[in-house]
């Protein structure tokens, strides 16, 4: 096909991903594990389009997102782009459904989001994310059960060191209004510059929240020009710690003045740490910490965010919070929401760090091997037998060079295979297959020099037996 | 949010589907039941991006492809696409990680595929297809085993009517060749043409290998301009039928003559029989017709499509062939593959028109309801409980106006919810909880005009439990 034409380069785009079986295969089981979870907890899944139109993604006021979309147009030339997040779709169908998906909804999402970003390590333009969100329900309960589900994730995949950082855009907002910062432009630049506390430094977020800052390349950082009491006001407040739920609570009731913006936003949190301990979810896995500010200027309540203390380089698994202005981009009704998203490729690389992941190259179970001028129909027929009864069984057919017995069980090797069946042709005019345990001979083999005794170990685990036995030596040596 | 900006439209993209739990729970089934299959036959699992360089997708031969792409740039601005299947992108893996995916290879990929085409009734402008694939293994035996990977999704899927119909490009070949059709321009015109056969009849097969003919609007199409005498050749060629595979290869042997292209086929045709054999694929199941000429001018040999006999309107659910020359765009190394594909979407549709599919709601098996003034820390107490016992549990909470008892059985009922957990002030107070099967309740509750024994009938299946039996009571329920 191609003798004519200049060969294509084979090449995956840039900041994309390709998974080869034994990377696909353990993340196949994380979202298993991932969707039983979420299914426990009370939801149920949806799935939405990869692209959708552009509106529906920024909403026409402008207010967007700061989040580079991959752009394209509809062959009726509209202006669409595929999806950045799993919300803004769901808010979509909320407003869009409303006879069949009726608040209060619970659903989960798991799919690719795109983002054209600029890639880095461990950053990537594609991305799976698993969603969980719940419509129409306006108590914090249901965010504690958000925070439980976020744990849950953690428990099923077998870490235990976690800890969900948990604030309250309410009490944000309530102590920028004891400090006179009213106007919601300034306050939200405040909560940008303290979002970046983890970043630039307590020196810096000091000085961007006062004059302005030159950044490393020389450029300057506007500050937000607060006077340095106000600032020394922000700083102690994020700046507080204690090592109860409660404790936290005391200590911003101290350091906030009495009005009726900062009981509201206490007793909420103080009904999150109820239903918190309702859920038995323990003090060291959800902590109150009121210097997170990861999305408060588009949260409207509780923001959550997973970090993992054993691999705090991973940064944040996964995050959400409470967004009860979403849907009304589309409708005027009021729906509030809350969820979060699990980040599956971050959370992947943690796994793998903390060696979580079971490795498993294939899900390949037994590989039929001929030699010499045995029938294909016979290695066929093996494999037929097999697979009957469930075992998931390779046939091996390649080109007549790799038709060795030493290429098949190459193979069975670079796969992960760990059972081959032999049939040669005495085992065909004896009424035998031999069975191999791919695992015994390799392990005896470790470490041997001598080529007699190499070749000796390579027989272990090896037996041959009555064709009608097939099925059973299989299972044995499976088990 | 939205109070100052014109609301946005919430609509899908025109050809896109959304999935609510309903439609997306027997897919994610039937998703799992394929996989089942395909790892039972040796197969492991590949994941490629949504996105790839146009030039992976169409080659720069201009060979390319009649799919209509969604086009687009990257933002380093080079030209790139939404994969159009699955199959362009395998190729792309051999050729790219000769260490890591070496031949014999055998993969499978389930993932959306996008075409701008125009969308109409069933078709859609994103669909899942669920491929499998084998590379390295020019023998038909491989071919074989993907014509039985189809079936065994049948099977799989409950469906006991199919046949996949199998040709081979080798035996139309040496019939062109035999007629003296040896340009292979003129060779995929007839390929094209006798495609057409189910959709256009056979009079106007004849007329388009003949001197062309007016098509319903008046548009001219061109015609072949084979004689008489040859158009009698193919068309008696592709008339052929048998009751059995090894007939048909008869009848094709009577009809052709000898010439080593011929016996080539022949022989290999035979092969393929043998294997089917070997592997128990009924004759029924696998019927060798000569008249399908489905992607004859892509694939190079064995080609393969599934038909549904009592669904006919369904046209092919499933589809495949060889393609030995695909992997010849990336790298000057012959690569033989075979494979097939699964239409997810038409296969979906199918099965539900036979009435194969299991009405699925929701995974939620039990809603905790509460009443009064009963703190939410129980509700999410009982809910935590029942969820520890892996009992998949939405704890209920909404607007005030919708948390009365009413509205929450009606949400249950609407979800498909089957078990209700009840705590009320009363058996709070007496350490109790009441567990009502709602599936029960709506039985008894049919066809009752009378009020109060509507009422009556309602409390069918409600049971009230000690706390410490809720798990007990509800698991008795759910069996």
């Amino acid at each position: 096909m191609a003798a004519n034409t200049r060969l294509v380069e084979p090449i995956t785009l840039k900041g994309f991903q390709d998974f080869l079986p034994e990377d696909l295969l353990p993340r196949k089981r994380l979202i298993r594990t991932i969707e039983a979870v979420f299914e426990r907890y009370g939801f149920a899944p949806l799935d939405t389009p990869a692209l959708e139109y552009l509106d529906v993604l920024l909403g026409t006021g402008g207010e967007g997102t700061n989040k580079e979309l991959f752009r394209l147009e509809s062959p009726e030339g509209e202006a669409i782009a595929l999806r950045f997040d799993l919300t803004v779709p769901f808010s979509r169908l909320l407003a869009q459904y409303p006879d069949r998906v009726k608040p209060p909804f619970r659903r989960y999402a798991i799919g690719p989001v795109w983002r054209a970003d600029k890639p880095g390590p461990g950053r990537f333009r594609q991305f799976v994310q698993c969603d969980i969100d719940v419509a129409g329900a306006a108590t914090v309960a249901v965010d504690a059960e958000v925070i439980a589900v976020m744990g849950a994730v953690m428990d099923a995949a077998g870490v235990s060191e976690y800890c969900v950082l948990v604030n309250n855009r309410k009490l944000i907002d309530a102590l920028l209004v004891s400090c006179g910062i009213t106007e919601i432009t300034r306050q939200k630049h405040v909560l940008r510059v303290v979002d970046k506390l983890a970043k630039v430094g307590l020196d810096n977020v000091r000085r961007e929240l006062g004059e302005g800052r030159i950044d490393d390349s020389g450029d300057p950082i506007p500050g937000v020009g607060l006077s340095p009491e106000i600032i020394g006001k922000i700083l102690a407040f994020i700046g507080l710690s204690a090592p109860s739920r409660r404790g936290i609570i005391a200590q911003c009731s101290e350091n906030l003045p009495e009005s009726p913006l900062v009981q509201a936003a206490l007793a909420e949190m103080n009904e999150l740490a109820d239903a918190l301990d309702a859920l038995g979810v323990a003090e060291e896995h959800a902590r109150f910490d009121p210097s997170l500010a990861r999305g408060l200027d588009y949260y409207t309540g509780p923001v959550f965010e997973m970090i993992l203390p054993s691999a705090p380089e991973f940064g944040s698994v996964m995050g959400g919070g409470r967004y009860d202005g979403l849907v009304e981009r589309f409708v005027n009704r009021p729906t509030p929401c809350t969820g979060m998203s699990v980040g599956l490729d971050r959370l992947m690389a943690a796994l793998n760090h903390l060696g979580l992941v079971d490795a498993e190259k294939t899900p390949v179970q037994a590989l039929v091997v001929t030699m010499g001028n045995v029938p294909k129909a016979e290695t066929l027929r093996l494999a037929a037998e097999l697979r009957a009864a469930g075992i998931c069984t390779e046939a091996f057919f390649a080109s007549k060079k790799k038709m060795q017995m030493s290429n098949q069980l190459a193979h069975a090797d670079h796969c992960g295979i760990p059972v081959a069946v032999i049939i040669g042709e005495d085992e065909l005019a004896n009424g035998v297959v031999s069975v191999k345990d791919l695992r015994a001979g390799k392990v005896q083999r470790e470490g041997i020099q001598d080529h007699d005794a190499y070749r000796e170990a390579g027989k272990a685990g090896q037996v041959t037996v009555a064709r009608s036995d097939l099925v059973a030596a299989v299972r044995a040596l499976l088990q």
